[in-house]
């Protein structure tokens, strides 16, 4: 075991502070790395971090599940990958490896569960700490983590920019690649121009499909065109999205509140595919009758296992795509930006970023 | 043109007769058929015969679009089938063959839509009758058919049991084929074990997949028993569904009335598919957290292109699969069996389909 520092609330409501936590090596398939990024998700970390969804006394959370950095140790029997190396962890940092989930390298799909990278149960016999029960993330100095769960990244990719490539670019990727875009020639449809809806938007585009926005309002019209977007739908157009009817292979919704999707079905074409990408409360309601007819797909993606996230970085690396990230590199920055995404008034033009190597 | 019989009620709620109807030629493409059988689909054929779905003032509605018969005569341009041969026609015998779909096989999916086989509006140039509006079907003696949209039918396989195959067997096939179990080794379970249930389960055990039926009683446990169904669960059985969650790769959903969906879902592996075959009334409620936590596909299917029938017909052959049927051989007991599917007594064991050689 060893000690390291980490960033955490103590208490509910509370301020971040610096803490220190003890990890530990597991086997010789354990890598060390120092951790320079993490990736603010905008949804899970707020909540996750502040006990809202529950809390172990005695137990800090220490979020945060896209973590770059570099290796500074290695066990004896790594041999793919070497001390100064840049690597990523993303959503889990365990599973079973037994199933046939883990054994194609679907390990989010694992059927006894993963071990989440941060407040997940520790269950499979990888993961070490001082609490022994739910793992910490990656607001820390430095990480331990077994080969099979890291990611190499490309020297030339900064950091900073892969970070939420590890679990959001790749939750864009995995059906954008399941559902055949990844060799181009199709029209997407994304819904929502945030953080994701961006991710998803470039990557569709270098690929080389026809990429359509459509948003609530024609506010983000222009960065769209800007970022070259071929088409720009808003959705409270009616006449509009009818006009766009049977025109989309794929739609990317990324939207995280609830809403009807039965006009946005309308634009699919025949045998396409809709893909939920936000969590929301209220159930959609789908027809039978379109399902039927025109045969379309509705379907759902989290994150990716360990194969698509390698193919994911490689990809992004080699097609030179970055997403704009907006760092944090002081706990009063951190403190103010958790707050304004706790109240919904924090810009959805970017993803943030903790410079982990500057702050801790 | 030619005169030729054919079987209509004249007035809603009146009993069928035996009425002459004119078809004729649109170009050297077309093919006359000396029509033999005519399956009886439960739902459609029902309603557009007794007009509860509207009427033309002076037209007689001919439905049935599963049709199969002996190929007597041939245009000049028609090179690939000859007098003798054995046929079959589907749901729909014109479309506009311009557009994508139709250029891959798959018009059933045409943009601009479809002539439907019977009762279908006359609008791509290769239908010909009196009424010049809309398709007469196959309750007919003699029918006129492009090539393009007949079937051929290997003469070894019998007439009657290949009509039902032309439409309800076809829309089994076609999301199997689809979603990959063609090849076998998958788990497949299927919902309602009427004449469509039963007619997916004996092409997916065909094709060498394990397939469990899911029924809301035990009443057809035996059968599904004696027809080599590797398991057979009630729906009703909570406990038990729950035992088998996780299990299956797809689902093919043949309930015709309304229901829920949520448990059966939970039945699917991850990235499994769930498929919607039976149009009903209530919209189905779909949770977010779901489909993105599994990744599970909510589709549909309704009947195939000509180039999947073609693919189906010869696999019913090729394996030797035979669906239940009964024969109707008279006005009677086409008069008797259209009356118990309008009052819902009508058995769901077999397919009925309407001996044409011999009643007209």
């Amino acid at each position: 075991m060893y000690t390291t520092k980490a960033i955490a609330k103590k208490v509910q409501n509370g301020n971040f502070e610096v803490i220190t936590i003890e990890r530990g090596w597991t086997s010789e398939d354990d890598v060390d790395i120092e951790v320079k990024f993490c990736g603010f998700s905008p949804f899970a970390d707020v909540h996750l971090a502040n006990y809202n969804w529950g809390s172990v006394p005695g137990l800090y959370a220490v979020v945060g599940h896209e973590i770059t950095g570099v290796v500074s140790k290695i066990g004896d029997n790594v041999k793919d990958v070497t001390v100064g190396d840049h690597v990523g962890v993303g959503y889990f940092i365990d599973s079973c490896l037994k199933c046939e989930y883990c054994h194609k390298g679907e390990e989010n799909n694992c059927v006894s569960g993963i071990t989440r990278t941060s407040c997940g149960i520790i269950k499979h016999g990888r993961v070490k700490n001082d609490n022994g029960r739910f793992s910490y993330g990656g607001r820390s100095k430095k990480i331990t983590v077994n080969r099979r769960f890291l990611s190499t990244i490309p020297k030339s990719y900064p950091l900073e920019k892969a970070a939420p490539i590890m679990c959001a670019g790749v939750t864009m990727f995995t059906p954008l690649k399941k559902f055949g875009a990844l060799n181009g020639g199709l029209k997407i449809g994304i819904m929502g121009f945030g953080g994701l809806g961006q991710m998803g938007a470039i990557m569709a585009k270098a690929m080389g499909n026809e990429v359509t926005v459509i948003s609530t309002s024609n506010k983000k019209e222009e960065l769209a065109r800007q970022m070259g977007m071929d088409g720009y739908i808003v959705s409270k157009d009616l006449d509009f999205m009818k006009k766009s009817s049977n025109s989309l292979d794929i739609i990317l919704d990324t939207i995280g509140a609830d809403h009807e999707i039965e006009n946005y079905l309308d634009m699919l074409k025949k045998n396409g595919t809709f893909v939920v990408l936000g969590i929301v409360s209220k159930p959609f309601e789908v027809d039978s009758k379109k399902l039927i007819g025109d045969q379309i797909k509705i379907t759902g993606s989290d994150t990716g296992g360990m194969k698509v996230t390698q193919e994911c970085i490689e990809f992004m690396a080699k097609k030179e795509l970055f997403v704009e990230t907006k760092l944090i590199s002081s706990l009063d920055q951190l403190q103010k930006v958790d707050e304004e995404l706790t109240k919904g008034t924090a810009s959805s033009l970017y993803r943030y970023v903790i410079d982990i190597g500057k702050l801790l």
